[in-house]
């Protein structure tokens, strides 16, 4: 049985990263053993290590980012906490949103209950089959109340990256706040927040950034404030009632998750002792490979961009008379490897890319698949087509 | 430099307990290397054994605190995430609270904001300076808008321990909800949610339960809604752009700390098999002989109950003519004893105690501190009091 024994083909990267490299686990256990006491409450010598290693991990994720003071990154549970941070956070009654048709559920959902609860009212416009965003649909659709635009930056079904430097000039020129999810693009793509004017950046630690589960981040622009989504002991001015304004502690309420922050900043470092270029080109050749090796056989179609075009290593694709379901359970409990099926929470992206019914299966290779590994998966694939298709 | 070697005495398991249990570091490793995906959003074998990783803490912990359906628990990054959880997503406009003057700043903030942004009204029953609750002063101050009883378990400046299951019936026979903040009670005092009466539990993963930060949650009680605090991606119904009614993933919206969640259900399961009562009592044995060693130091007063009065291993302090901060920098830095000092992030609780001026220093021993730890505490702060006394 597959289920009680490690994957041999791990293609679900776009979900969690994996494997992590050696040194995550290695900063993880030491800090559990040697310095996981409350950061900024204690004045002890534990405490001081414990502050340490937040404030180094938020240094590497500003140097990444080209975000110029490290306090203006707040940690979060992952990147929905920090995305709903965001969107409750600033968002008043009456305000207009524009996101995309690409948009995961962590944008959709707290967007779709605002307006329920605070009567904003939010424009999804929507991509190409592709992936592809008309720039001039986003400016045709900004209006006197528009005060956010969230955006997406890499599909998370289709791989398609979205124009996010031309988004944002545009929204500067409005005066229009811009919101990035880097749920897909961070560590992956490069990002520099002051140059793409993004105001605002959700990022997950778990997958491009190598890190654990548990972890991600906000970066908020200094002249931006938001309301905080959570209000609590900060260590910081435990004296008043009210959530002190000094960052990152008006963003980070409770106890954080030191042990968890303490793996992320190995990963960041490692992303950028490999450099974000050249993780980028690893997983370019293998999506290449993977894309090409899907296309070859009968009845296969790939979506989001045309093969050649730039996206991240996010493969999804339907296989005529196939049920997405079937094929990622045989491929799992017959050939150990691991993909995901299904809607991937993204209903307008399948609405997009003209899956709705079906769903799709993803394939996201990693910076550690090899070549061989994909072999093996298209080989699987290509069975598996032969053996069910009705 | 003490700063840069592991503490040779913490006494500050009241904010992270440590060291862990060795078997809380092995099952976090084990985690990340072969159990790391997500959990219920791939059908593969990986993301399998996150998710039964994650049921399997859900398990312990509902036999820790005898909750019927393992389901009605949520995972949080921390307490104050839990505490928040139920505050915002349980209380109206115009509704009426009822907490007391020992409220740790993760209920007294977020209630202080609620009264800003949603007029809700509160009120603070003090307890006397030794942190008993007078009942007949809660139950005098319910009236028809009383909606909620958020009430901490144990004082996590006193260690005074507050009649829970007393209040619990109150509550319910007032048809108000009651909210228990767990923070120092889980895992060292028995908690009983039915018999006591619990709607709302919010707990952490790092204290008494002896899991790593990022960790904690809030058990709803299977009667009651709240709106989510944050919305997002649940792996399940993902096609809906309203987040999923079923239970945990309606509270849990985003990919989970699934590495860290693995290490409290090790600690768990360490403190299931010590057993609570043995661990209250060493606990007790170890707060006893450290009051009794203070109590002999001229000049220092020991906040909360008398000694042999029930408390939680808290043991705050303060020392005529000496600063707590001072205090705690000298333990530190001359003896390599971690404790805390200052404000505790509860104000209501040092005006209860009458250190609204001063502050005091904590010490919190844990499971694994030794009795000649205590001893060599004791004789520090009977040094420094010699010397540092003005």
């Amino acid at each position: 049985m597959s289920q009680s024994s490690k994957p041999l083909i791990y293609l679900d990267n776009a979900a969690t990263s994996w494997p992590k490299p050696p040194e995550v686990a290695e900063a993880m256990d030491k800090c559990l053993k040697e310095a996981a006491a409350n950061p900024g409450r204690g004045s002890h010598a534990m405490a001081v290590r414990s502050s340490r290693i937040l404030f180094e991990a938020r240094k590497r994720l500003a140097g990444l980012f080209r975000i110029a003071n490290p306090n203006d990154i707040a940690f979060t549970l992952n990147t929905t906490h920090a995305l709903n941070m965001a969107i409750q956070g600033y968002l008043q009654p009456g305000d207009h949103v524009i996101a995309t048709s690409l948009e995961h559920n962590s944008i959709r959902r707290p967007l779709e209950a605002l307006k329920r609860t605070r009567g904003i009212e939010v424009t999804y416009v929507p991509t190409d089959a592709r992936g592809r965003l008309d720039l001039n649909r986003v400016e045709a659709a900004i209006h006197s109340r528009t005060r956010l635009l969230a955006v997406t930056h890499s599909s998370n079904l289709l791989g398609s990256i979205l124009p996010v430097k031309e988004i944002g000039t545009l929204a500067r020129s409005k005066g229009v706040k811009f919101l990035v999810d880097a749920a897909q693009s961070a560590g992956v793509l490069a990002i520099d927040a002051e140059a793409m004017g993004i105001d605002l950046l959700a990022f997950p630690g778990h997958k491009g950034l190598m890190g654990p589960q548990g972890t991600g981040g906000l970066y908020i622009h200094p002249e931006l404030e938001l309301e905080p989504l959570m209000y609590g002991g900060t260590g910081s001015k435990s004296e008043s009632p009210e959530q002190p304004n000094v960052r990152p502690d008006r963003y980070e309420a409770g106890t954080p998750n030191t042990v968890g922050i303490a793996g992320l900043s190995a990963g960041v470092d490692f992303v950028k002792r490999e450099t974000v270029e050249a993780i980028h080109a690893r997983e370019r050749k293998l999506t290449g490979q993977l894309m090409t090796g899907l296309l070859d056989i009968p009845g296969v179609e790939v979506l989001g961009p045309e093969p050649g075009e730039e996206r991240t290593a996010i493969v999804s694709f339907v296989m005529e008379g196939v049920d997405p379901s079937e094929t990622a359970f045989v491929l799992d409990q017959q050939f150990g490897i691991a993909v995901r099926s299904g809607f991937h929470c993204t209903p307008l992206g399948h609405e997009s890319a003209g899956t709705t019914e079906t769903g799709a299966v993803r394939a996201s290779p990693g910076y550690f698949t090899s070549e061989s590994e994909i072999v093996s998966f298209i080989e699987a694939v290509r069975e598996i087509g032969k053996a069910l298709r009705v």
